[in-house]
């Protein structure tokens, strides 16, 4: 069970981290690599066409500004790239958003919110749990955990309003 | 083998339809229903709630405007969801593609392109191929034949210009 | 005479608060709820269903990014729901304004302005004036005051001017 | 029991018009009106400040562009006023809707979605609602209605497919 | 001479101050006043009516958020507006922008970029200088010195890049 | 009393026109120009610095997408300059707004809503109005004219209702 | 002297054909290529692999939507790229835009206009005149015709508005 | 071999700076001037008329706002003209993006990323290459540099990882 997850600078790693930790937690292996579409291609060219073959399931790509890397890594594999759009222009991320988002006929990237990368990481496991059974029950008792924090958040607000 | 796809309106169905048909050319059945985020909220709840006992693998939730049933459906199962966002409104769609792409932390949509239901039944297929090995198969094939039209596309307007 | 205040996290409170202390001035009861469209959204379909019930008369409901929360309560009641779009995100608001206002004929939601949780509540006081004629005259008083601290603040300006 | 229906311009009459027909079926007098706050701001002043002693208890105002009309006319009046954007001008309406929603804390505006005339006019009814029970029931049997509806445009889409 | 500059609260002088500084330069008088359209729309309407007959011949409005504002003097009027849409909302000052400009036709706004109060006073002073000539040539000086201070930064960043 | 209407291309004219004929009804002659601000650079230098010589007391530019003609203008004269973004392009004439409106300190361009050249005559009128007195009264009479077309149209739709 | 001319889909052809014309104008020689960065990817990667080998100077793309092929190109190659943004699906071009004009340091893409591919050619003209020193003549020559052709146009409405 | 950059205010120094040092680590020599095109156009006009005489082959034109800068000198030459928007205002930048982007037809300006100095001194270089044929190989080995700078990030963080 194995996610692979890539980024187009270094700088975004305080964005995808949390990706990773949500993979932690659901017991998936990772796989995190830096490359640039523009700046090396041929190394995300070998990334994606080999992904399969590496035993990734999934593969999850983040990316700002002009953000290609999610569509040239779908243009190099069927497995399913989730596309995260990163805000790291004066554009707010809008940039990001419109060049993942707007994916041509035939070769789709699954486009999260901007800087979204713990739904990246949820999606993924839901994409795996069709396959590995014991996921679908995770997610099961995941949700149940959110909303436990709902809870505690808005006991915690109505403790402060009622004191 | 099933996918599930609903849509707020009737009218969007000209939109979805090709979603439908690829899906056919996979071999995987389809579910196909009309119900409101809003008007029948019921029936949303019900739908998704039950789709996996009903063996739905995947949902695919296409919605304009304050696209919102795509997140609502999301909210009530652990199946991936895929939304497409339908320019239904003088806004061109991008009130559709922000309500859908920017869910919060916890529920992810995958989103499509604005208008992109054939790439959302294109990653219905490259997720449940994850659990059905056939299915990889046929995407490999599907991307040769895709590569084909581009270059009889190409050769049409060669043609063209030498005339 | 009761308004319900709802938001989809706590982080929302301290653009909400306004609101709260607002009603307050004008001696209406709030219920103040924090609960997720999509992470609790069983609480939230209660909460909707069975305000009339509770004595509700106005829900003023806050969310920001694919703001979903005032157009999933709006559908499990028939109350005038308010709806305050957060700006909680790096797309300025702009992706709740328009999860908000764009809702689709038949369940409407009063949008105010980005962040604008006063607005909400006198928005709410106007509504229960129909009803509570007591309320008409406050908010003619409310007026005069509103008119009176420009009047402040113009001879403030005046002063600072001349001086 | 009436609401008063103003736009800017008689060509917004066609947006305009739903609303007024379903006030009608709810049963509500309306008083429809032409005035413009730029170039007849007098006569909008007067609408204004005098609908209350019409009767009036709601006001719907409808304007494009640079649409000041329904915060013009809440300046001058403390009933409820809900704001319809209408598309009129080549920045597909999201001039007027900017116009009407970001209004300043103090003087709020309901805000519905561009063109959401309809929506408009059940919103009116839900305020009323609040003095008038009678109408508490037939928005609840609205809302069956809309489902019906809903179900029947499920039921063609479903003949027609299996067809 | 005269120009009158209003704004619609006293927030927004940090940003309107530069206006009052040029006309002072060239010698105008100005009346500096705050007032709300919305909620001090009688004080509005009376300084716009009152605006001419004071010995006002240019009118400069500033305002944030949905800047009703200058169209509403414009209404009053038929001296000159000019408009400064200020930038007091988390929508970047485009709210005001739009609010501004696209005023519907026979009520001009001159309208000048976000936050931009210089330029307003300076058009004031092309306007005003139609009729009082020394005005012009005061424009042609203060190009001039525009130009010689292009010039002098010109020259600091040479000596910089030399240095 | 003359107004100059310069516009970056034929193409404009049928935008453009309306405010010749409403300077035309206001008895003030025009002189209309073609000229482009990148093709014929020298013919808009030679336009803008001589006007005041030739009479011109305001200049109306009108220019769609990269839209400088009125910012190019504005640098070779101080006689007041407005700016009619014109839409053009599949950008809705937002490209044109920004390239006219976002002018920098010293230089100002009257901007007018997109395609607004009525208004850019009447805003014309307007500052002529400062030396001309005459241009005070018609404008007077041009605004009692506006009321009674909006009383007009205010007639004919409550017919309409009526019958 | 050659330009390679390449386009996502044939159906770019009539806002790309322009482009060809142009430089046909110049003398200069053209490979037209139809191939999509993410059906084709090898094929777009041999195209701009090789380009320099087979003589090509300037690379010319044009795509719509999630624009990445001249991103992708530039990846490839060291050669000037010029990217035209095709306005191809419901967000105005805007998508395209962003997608080709916001690359990384590092890779630089030369965007045109939306739809701009004339302006496309003539660039790559005046990028190869460097070289070629006849071209840096024609395109003075190229300058004197727009002139000319623009003096014709305003000739034309002078005749228009006498007539 | 000379590049000349020009920026509309010695304020901008600091974006474009990266772009002169880029052109001299490739051995081109630069003029930097600061002049504006609304404050001193006759400067900008000799600026651009004059540049092919002083051996200038490329020229980089930074402005924000309505960025007129760029264009206005591709006006005056046909020497290839780069674009640098500027990100100077309250709108983020897109403002100058479109004034510098939406050339019309006959006049192009190649477009960079918002304050994307770099690319813009990277692709003089690539235009520059095709005359000087040392830089082509240049252009080679720092596409090496960059692989390795991404290597090095990469590594980096596989160490953090590790660690």
């Amino acid at each position: 069970m194995k996610v692979a997850i890539i980024m187009g600078s270094d700088s975004d790693w305080s964005i995808v981290q949390p990706a990773v930790e949500v993979l932690k937690e659901f017991g998936i292996a990772t796989e995190v690599v830096v490359a640039s579409a523009h700046r090396t291609p041929d190394k995300v060219h070998g990334f994606a066409a080999g992904a399969r073959e590496r035993g990734v399931e999934v593969i999850i790509a983040a990316a700002g500004a002009a953000a290609h890397l999610p569509g040239v890594i779908a243009a190099y594999t069927t497995l399913p790239v989730i596309g995260i759009p990163i805000n790291s222009t004066c554009l707010n991320g809008l940039d990001a958003l419109l060049s993942i988002v707007q994916m041509p006929a035939g070769i789709p990237v699954a486009t999260m919110a901007v800087n979204g990368a713990k739904n990246a990481a949820i999606f993924a496991v839901q994409i795996m749990a069709g396959k590995h059974v014991e996921l679908a029950e995770k997610l099961v008792e995941n949700r149940s955990k959110m909303a436990e924090e709902v809870e505690e958040k808005a006991a915690r607000l109505s403790t402060k309003l009622l004191g």
